[in-house]
């Protein structure tokens, strides 16, 4: 496989054209849900003011149970990856692949070699795949476009002193309880990414948060714009680190988990492999000309996930988002037609 | 004077504390207008998707007479300047001063040395203060905190072959017919930074772009985060570059100028040092003993911003923001019972 030839600034937005039913962009169905729009129309009347990320910072630090100064708060995850590209001084960067592009974009933009370590066997991460003298390693978890979630323990067994281990969990939200998360606990070395994105609907206002120790933390936020975080965004995520949010997006987490295994159970009736271990709220499927089948499906008005722009998988794959019952049945049903 | 001492993070809204009249930030009040406020609600709406900025950078463009390929969108000037500051390689950069810090602390944030040039007499520009050797200028039109609009011309002499002259036009929509603004030429090496940060009363949305040669736009946008600019940020930019809205930039910004020019008149009338020529939505006024009179002001309620913190001004200047006739009145009578 020719990696270098990758896009890797492809991403499921790109996919969706107008009319599509959109199995390509992994965002929560429905969202933003009324309340949280409510608050965020309501912040407009505050925009002449500079934004104050004190109050949003103070929410994050409570709802992980960390200090205030382990808190960052970024203009999406992408603004984070951006900004530890920018700040750290990596001799050798690895990203754990199948994964979300963005992190190996902005380690190259900022001009670091990057190595890849690609997992094989159903993409469980291996952490004597990493290289010793790795002293970047970004990860995943759960990982997109695998779905996969990594035990906590793989994660922690990856940092050492001298290493700095990024586990992107913008996907963890959906998985009830957040058994595997490193947020709670930190491990020395290991920065944590999350999103508001996908579980809120917040695609469009670039909302996200680094957990770091606060050396790292202050480092970063000088590397960061003035104002870089809007006050919509900080309103939002205040909002949704209330008990009450907190315990809306368990309850769709829940369900949503339960119509993923559903789904997945009717793709693998099909004979297709669909990645083990589904976590995330996609899945991941193996599907013999992938891109053939990709063109037609658009063809019939659905978009789906191209997988080739993801080192490591390639023109067999495709990434599903998961909806709900009947928008899944729908799709089924199309490909049926497709003869997948 | 050191200098080295003084806090280039300081800004207006550290000074505007709760229920104190504000003076100190230069946001045009009763803003947003409700007619924008209601688009921005509206764009709550569509916030589960990713951004797209095509139609607001095309109509960026439009409004400046530009190429869309030499606009870059940005999450207020403040990231501009971070962006640039990234990107550019500058062998001496020199910025002038009096002006806004942030573009001298980016670019030592992001490691290059930085010369100052002070302006002198009534802080107007002199091309032949700049050291030939510049590489890279830095320089606001109308300058925070002096109000002083520089000559276009006097901007063009900067520019030369080798060199990258960076007009912070931040205020220019202050200026009505805005005959100073190097937008509609944009010269060789010419990079324009725009914001709607003070007319539109969006500090808190982060909407600002640049505008420069394309080959410098795409190097920006390569160091730019991905989505880098919010939903309701693109919608405000389309929206204020409408005609209607340009109409009330220019009917506003004819009338804060009236309104400003009595007031700098009133300060001059008790013997005060206004610095001569403003044009921008402030005033920059010597007063003796100006930390003294500023915490004297806070204790009766007025929050104006001090001078201190700007190089090449000291602790005997303030900058005022021109408000309403009526707001404006009760700063003087306060002013007057302390003596001013």
């Amino acid at each position: 496989m020719r990696t270098d030839d990758i896009d890797l600034r492809h991403h499921g937005d790109a996919e969706v054209g107008s009319g599509l039913v959109d199995f390509a962009v992994n965002v929560r169905p429905g969202t933003p849900p009324e309340w949280l729009a409510e608050r965020l129309r309501a912040s407009i009347a505050d925009l002449a003011a500079y934004p104050d990320p004190r109050p949003a910072r103070r929410a994050v630090a409570r709802r992980h149970g960390r200090a205030v100064d382990e808190v960052l708060l970024t203009s999406g995850a992408a603004e984070a990856f951006v900004l530890l590209a920018r700040v750290l001084r990596p001799r050798r960067a690895v990203v754990v692949h199948p994964q979300f592009t963005e992190p190996e974009a902005a380690l190259r933009a900022a001009g670091h070699p990057v190595d890849r370590v690609v997992l094989e066997k159903d993409f469980a991460l291996d952490p004597a795949a990493v290289p010793r003298d790795a002293d970047l390693v970004v990860v995943g978890n759960p990982t997109n476009p695998t779905s996969v979630l990594h035990p906590a323990e793989a994660l922690a067994a990856l940092a050492r002193p001298g290493r700095t281990v990024v586990v992107d969990e913008a996907f963890m939200d959906c998985v009830p309880g957040e058994p595997e998360s490193l947020a709670g606990t930190l491990p020395p070395g290991v920065v944590v990414i999350r999103s508001l994105t996908k579980t809120w609907g917040l695609a469009g206002l670039r909302a996200g948060y680094v957990l770091a120790e606060p050396a790292l933390v202050e480092r970063l936020a000088e590397a960061q714009p003035l104002w870089a975080v809007s006050t919509p965004a900080l309103v939002a995520m205040e909002a949704c680190c209330e008990p009450s949010a907190l315990a809306e997006a368990e309850r769709w987490a829940a369900s949503m988990a339960a119509e993923r295994d559903r789904l997945a159970g009717e793709l693998n009736a099909r004979g297709l492999y669909v990645v083990p271990g589904a976590r995330a709220s996609f899945l991941c499927v193996n599907v013999p000309d992938a891109l053939e089948i990709r063109a037609r499906l658009r063809e019939r008005g659905y978009a789906v996930r191209r997988g080739d722009t993801f080192p490591g998988l390639g023109p067999d794959w495709l990434r599903i988002a998961v909806r709900d019952r009947a928008t899944n049945d729908a799709l089924l049903e199309v490909l049926g037609d497709l003869g997948v």
